[in-house]
């Protein structure tokens, strides 16, 4: 790490986190010795102060305590967390989705900026360039007072299209401009899709556990589901969908391989490119989502599914909801062979997208501040979720797991099998802390003592509060005190 | 007519205009002798030369001719057109829809700069108020640089809404903000109600002609439909309604009772009042489409079948893209007891609308600038349609009939039997001129002989070579010279 580019304020920010996640990580265990502040200086080349600050911040956190003449220990309190192994059932049956009242109270928190957001998926506001975009938007608005207020074509601004053509070559799927056709967020690209591909009663393999929004579309769409388990550390696995594409007649498939929401699973570029082929082969269509495929915290940007397709099989679906601005609605859907289908779904949709937010879009892309802005928003989202997770770890009960992803936005939380996510969901909501219940993201009983967090937003007193909030509400209904 | 309150270089085009309006409607008939210009200089109390300017303008667009030494005379070519009185057979049969192909290339007119605008309704981007509009979109994202760029709540911003409900008293729709949803453009609004009313294999019953992409969202969505003849001078008989409803299990009826597109028919408030209570009796929903509504050239504003509603059974769609700026695609469903579904949809299609627009549209409305750019804009509408009509009326083959609406945007012109439409359409387009074919408003096999034209644009050399041209066109089908 280097502390010299950092501005000295946030110094000590640094190494509070960097001990955190050793902490969390298991690195430093309960009840061991920290180094002195002397040798830490010394081997940070930082100041006695800066360190000092920093023991102080986490000591506030309750991670480590000090011990009179003996110096800083991490407190015997803190547990690390394994990540949850979910068990699925084995005899999986195709079901007609129906946790459609939920779903919808659910999401009655969106916008609603009244509640603490760790139920809405979307970075917080400072994370977005919303000051710059504003910039371009009033110049292109100016620039184009006509244009802006008259009819884009129906697959959408042409330059828009070139722009995202252009980024595709990143993750290998080499899009092309005429090949895609611009949506009002990603729902609407998968909204397409599924209109496109299927008719009422037709089954469709999704992920379990999988995205609320894409379960209550299913049931929307009289369509029924089957899920295959999606493990929180290699996602999907091929073997399954060889195994359930042989046995059902399977219309399509609704994948989410990088960073899946809920479980922040990562399908590896060697298992997609097994489950293209494998779909290829029985030509079953496949519907990627990858709206977070650019928030990933290694080094390089996972491939698509899509960046495996011969044969025009996979239709991709993604936004720039998660990483520019969600209000903008801008989302595209590159159909594969299903284009002409695909452009007669949005005509008797809403004929075509917002004209002046897909022209600010474009321009903001074509001016390269794009790349930039990602890198930090990967750095921020990475920060934020091991914040989170050392704050769970601190917070929660006895027995609760989290999982710990390599990108993405959310944490998915196994709590003790006691605790009721439903009953948590509306006392937290009660007491202005928005969470989603477990149960949402499957059409099974599954998952009912799970919860998802979103790590959209940095923290701060107000979100640690909130979390410690949290946990003492789940503990008091698992029967067992909190730590913290 | 006050001549004073224009400029003096328009004077002449609106005696021009008016002179015209009066051969076309019969009032001046062939080898009728016009005024001369001394006594018409004299009763208008303009000055000789404007006359003169106008009696010049009239000469050379083929509506009067100098006889030397005589004065202006009214051209023997010129016919006025008489409205199409339209036979349909009293048998209707149920029918699945299928000219979507036909539909979607017609559609792909959408947008395309390069065609002069017959295609298109909408008006011209002089009439539309985007300056204004420009200046407080700016004021808008310059203020909310974050909250336009996040998520709006499902149902919709809320000052828009509040703004929509206030101005809802006019028409007699009494809305209030908790029972709207925004949408993009009417279309969704629209689509979300057939989803919300309707599953495959049900029947609707609509007005022939109607709206073609009402007729693809219908055929996309796997419904029947019946169609009942819409006159264009009286609309829709509700003993025809009555008549259909008790003899066939229809799911939901989509009117359009104020301008329909194509015919421009205008269903009186009498008639609106007995439909609704008609329906209301036996339960059948009812989707009302009042885009034209504003679009008047009487001196009030026609209510809407939603104000006649007393148990939530009328959904009432609108938009602002024929007023304000289609572009910006805000439009809204008050969709009266199906508000939950209607939610559900919307959050399942492309969970909410993109923010700044929708602020955008609240703040022109609350600063009442609407109002005043209606009036103006109704004015020009009604100028252009009859400019429109009387060159037709000097263009167009004989046989040639057009409809005389009392509002909206388009007219519906029937052409000698032997025209074929479609052929029309796409001789038209190879030259540069967009319209639309007649057969794409019926699912039946009718219209053949028709065409619609969009009359949002102000009458220039341009489009009047363009209009002759096809006129042109149209008579080369018809084996019969053209009269210009």
């Amino acid at each position: 790490m280097n502390y010299d580019s950092l501005p000295n304020q946030y110094r000590y920010k640094k190494v509070e986190q960097e001990i955190s996640r050793h902490i969390e990580a298991g690195d430093l265990v309960p009840g061991d010795r920290l180094p002195s502040l002397r040798q830490m200086s010394r081997s940070l080349q930082l100041s006695i102060s800066t360190v000092n600050h920093a023991y102080e911040e986490l000591e506030k956190r309750g991670l480590i305590e000090s011990r009179p003449r003996s110096g800083y220990y991490v407190r015997s309190e803190f547990r690390p967390i394994p990540t949850p192994e979910i068990n699925i059932p084995r005899h999986i049956e195709p079901r007609t989705v129906t946790k459609n009242k939920l779903i919808q109270t659910a999401l009655e928190t969106v916008g609603n900026k009244d509640l603490l957001p760790l139920g809405v998926v979307c970075p917080s506001k400072e994370l977005l360039p919303a000051r710059q975009l504003a910039k371009i938007m009033n110049s292109v608005i100016r620039e184009n007072p006509y244009e802006t207020a008259g009819y884009e074509m129906i697959p959408g601004n042409l330059d828009l299209r070139r722009q995202i053509a252009f980024r595709s070559v990143d993750c290998g799927s080499n899009l092309t401009a005429d090949k895609l056709l611009i949506t009002t967020g990603a729902m609407e690209a998968l909204y397409i899709s599924l209109r496109t591909l299927t008719r009422p009663g037709d089954l469709v393999l999704i992920q379990s556990p999988s995205y609320y929004c894409f379960l209550q579309l299913v049931e929307n769409l009289g369509l029924r589901a089957i899920e295959i388990p999606s493990c929180p550390e290699r996602g999907i696995n091929p073997d399954r969908v060889d195994e359930i594409t042989r046995t059902f007649d399977i219309r399509a498939c609704i994948f989410s391989p990088n960073f899946n929401n809920p479980d922040g699973s990562l399908t590896s570029d060697a298992r997609k490119k097994e489950i293209v082929e494998i779909l290829a082969a029985r030509k079953i269509p496949l519907v990627e989502d990858d709206v977070y495929g650019e928030i990933y915290f290694g080094d390089t940007r996972p491939r698509t599914l899509k960046s495996f397709d011969r044969d025009g099989g996979v239709l991709l679906c993604s936004s720039f909801s998660k990483t520019i601005a969600p209000g903008y609605r801008i989302g595209w859907l590159a159909p594969g062979r299903y284009l002409d289908k695909a452009l007669e779904i949005k005509a008797t949709t809403n004929v075509s997208c917002v004209a002046p937010t897909q022209m600010a879009i474009a321009r903001y892309l074509r001016e390269t501040l794009y790349d930039r802005h990602l890198k930090k928003l990967r750095t921020a989202m990475k920060e934020q979720m091991a914040d989170m997770r050392t704050e769970i770890g601190l917070s929660f009960p006895e027995g609760t797991r989290v999982t710990n992803p390599t990108g993405g936005s959310v944490l998915w939380v196994e709590l003790p099998e006691k605790v009721d996510g439903v009953d948590l969901f509306f006392r937290a909501r009660e007491e202005g802390i928005g969470i989603v219940p477990g149960v949402v993201f499957s059409s099974q009983d599954l998952f009912s003592n799970y919860i998802r967090l979103s790590s959209g937003s940095p923290m701060t007193d107000e979100l640690r509060s909130g979390l410690r909030r949290l946990g003492e509400l789940a503990a008091l209904q698992g029967g067992s005190a909190t730590h913290s």
